[in-house]
């Protein structure tokens, strides 16, 4: 039988996720005032990186709750575009990532953890295991491309990944 | 003195805002299955018009929190683009909105109020009062229009225009 791999969270920062995308929160030193410094806003926090294709924004709410530990056998990369989830109400994330490419080894997996409030955007063709939730009826917005392209290939890993609670 | 405009907020469905935006929620009759149906995706829900701008994620948190009712002194459009704001925890929006066109009067203006899950998307130069929040520290996500140029027209209004609680 081949090695396991077990995969324990880290929480997420900036610093860590920028290899595979970006962090979507209100916690960045450049804020701006708006609207008469009634809000604070937090611009342009993502590479938000479509190519020639237009801009989707959808919800998806989740139908089941996953429970960790949980194997992760396949990962997903979208090569015409990045892809961001940001929670529709609080709550944490787990989330697996490769750096984009166009091979990925199970030994190249990290995983991370959000603290509640953060989104992700992970760039374009970075591996990522598909969308995970720990409560039914949990909302995220997607913002993704457009377009009826062939925009994601799967890899099948061939190594017993198991993804451990944070 | 010139006459006041009382505004009071009806119910925000996708008929009624069609002429100024889109709605941004989970209720769509178009849904698809996603990741091994455990999700259901509710796909490409706005049109999303940022010309020949690039695309920025940004979000925004409320300092101080809006009491209704209250004077609408000002409405503004954003002549290059589309601009979409969606809570990121369920909270009840009131907007106010008139058709997009050079020109603006008082009596065109309609007001609405969210469900409390629902976001929305203003149309590229659909003319709306400044986001308001009922809550300090209530975040919404903004999806907009990137860039250095102008794209903010704003108008005075010349006729009082109270906004009613809903």
């Amino acid at each position: 039988m081949a090695d396991t791999i077990a995969l324990r969270p880290v929480p997420l920062t900036r610093a860590r996720f920028a290899p595979y995308g970006d962090v979507i929160d209100a916690s960045h030193d450049a804020v701006q005032p708006m609207n008469e410094a009634r809000f604070e806003r937090f611009d342009d926090l993502c590479d938000v990186d479509l190519g020639d294709g237009g801009v989707a924004i959808s919800v998806t709410r989740a139908r089941t709750a996953t429970v960790l530990p949980l194997r992760v056998d396949c990962v997903e990369r979208h090569p015409l575009g990045s892809q961001a989830f940001v929670p529709l109400s609080p709550c944490t994330m787990v989330v697996v990532v490769a750096p984009p490419g166009e091979a990925v080894e199970a030994g190249d997996l990290r995983a991370f953890v959000t603290n509640g409030r953060q989104g992700i955007n992970y760039h374009r063709g970075t591996w990522h295991m598909p969308l995970i939730a720990f409560e039914a009826g949990q909302e995220y917005l997607i913002v993704d491309r457009a377009g009826c392209e062939h925009n994601c290939d799967e890899h099948e890993l061939d190594t017993v990944v198991m993804l451990e609670a944070p």
